[in-house]
């Protein structure tokens, strides 16, 4: 046993973290899904549709800012401080890549590819296991569930890095003018970041729950 | 309380990574004053310039590994090993991040955008900020200055990436050479990205902060 | 002494872990080897080369996978669970990036340029320092020989480092393609990136040594 489960054994825990990881991971797959619908053709990423992609992003800013200063509040925590730390940080960084990708194609006035689409469904897939996994750490009562979402979220980065590679190779074959490719492989990095970032976020609670079995 | 925290009561504190650190920022503040300067039009981003600038990454390198010989000597540190090895790392890269950026913009004989000017004083002022959050640390007797510091950097984080953002979207409207958008591109993401690791370094600093506190 | 340091004194030491690193190790350095010579030329870069490689990079994932596994079923590890998590997933990440390189390296078509081959040579070399280490590592008994193939990884990657500016420069003063400079740049950038992994590995290391020391 390791000197902080040790210590956890005379602990009470602090609900508050694993309500409010919650909360994140709710707002992560509200925006996700959002972005399913923007992404799904061009027509849809809008000035209306970021504007609502940033709402989100934001959210998520004020739910990480909340968790920052629950821990300067707590003595207490679930899981050690540094953890929830990072978990955080790993949630947030997920926001901004999302908020990236949809800024990024707006901007950019890219040509539309329909891997816009998959990618956002790969994203949206991932963050559903997440906020499983989330929703399952809670109190470590399930650590075979959290488990199956993390390599879920790792079999998902896989598959989205495979796509990456297909639809660069295939924009290096095509006659696609060389600035649009600049600017598609641009959006398409920031759309197969999300995953990684997701990938991250399992890794960091893979690591958690390994401190604590 | 943490853990840490509990043990740190019976410790005796050694001042020397504290006096180590201060070294570091002020090196990279001498640094950034210097890059606002050379920065400030395209004839001053001279062989001679750049040359300076290695120089204080040289600095900057020592100070690190003095830093890390410390921790090899010293029983007692002030917050954990593995703190301070991080937080001199993301210091590290502060440097590392403001090399490249001078040494891409000489090199690749890029044409100049008058942003390279205003990122590197959003840099410096990152810079002031994270000098001020290291003196503040001393001896955690100052945390609403520090925390100060470090929300002020996150904020020049954000700026910074916004002129990234509106760069590049005005980039792909112009009629500059795809191959000069290419080297501008590269070179103002360097610049972005010091603003990244300070606010890196700043997150380091604030969860060493939420861990003591 | 640090805290973990004063309870190790006590527990047993777990051999699997470091005959995982070393397996790991091991695997790593056969990869590197194949890729010099695979990258040695642009004949050599073939569907079948690639494959193997991929064998190489799965074969690693396998032993990830064990090093977790275990982490999972002993209370008693070396050194703190955590650091183990983190040097393999550290190790996964050099494996990863040589894939990618040889992937693209294939996928795009690219120009052969004979750097390709002067950083593979780099990376085994970097790789070759990373066996000694972790071999080295075992116990703790070598801590100076640990460090002297750390500081070498670091001297490298510095070296590889001045390759990428280098031909970086040429490349842009070149009269090649800027679709073609596109994927030459991205191939260099991932060759860059391992022994970029390489050192994070290192830096894991010495930061492990730094905590029990």
């Amino acid at each position: 046993m390791s000197i902080s489960a040790f210590f956890r054994l005379f602990q009470p825990k602090d609900k508050v973290f694993y309500t409010l990881f919650e909360k994140v991971s709710d707002n992560l797959l509200s925006m996700s899904k959002y972005m399913v619908e923007g992404m799904s053709s061009k027509e849809n990423i809008t000035e209306a549709f970021f504007k609502k992609i940033e709402d989100y992003e934001h959210a998520n800013d004020k739910l990480t800012h909340n968790i920052f200063i629950e821990l300067g509040k707590n003595f207490i925590t679930p899981f050690d401080r540094e953890d929830i730390h990072q978990l955080a940080a790993s949630l947030d960084d997920i926001a901004d890549f999302m908020y990236a990708s949809v800024k990024y194609a707006l901007l950019y006035k890219s040509p539309y590819l329909k891997s816009f689409a998959t990618f956002s469904k790969y994203i949206d897939d991932s963050v559903v296991e997440l906020q499983k996994a989330i929703y399952n750490l809670r109190d470590f009562k399930k650590p075979k569930e959290v488990l199956e979402s993390c390599v879920e979220i790792n079999r998902i980065e896989n598959v989205a890095d495979d796509l990456f590679s297909k639809e660069m190779g295939a924009l290096f074959e095509s006659k696609i003018e060389v600035i649009e490719i600049i600017k598609i492989k641009n959006i398409i990095e920031y759309l197969e970041d999300v995953t990684d970032k997701c990938e991250d976020a399992a890794n960091i609670i893979e690591s958690i729950l390994v401190k604590y079995s």
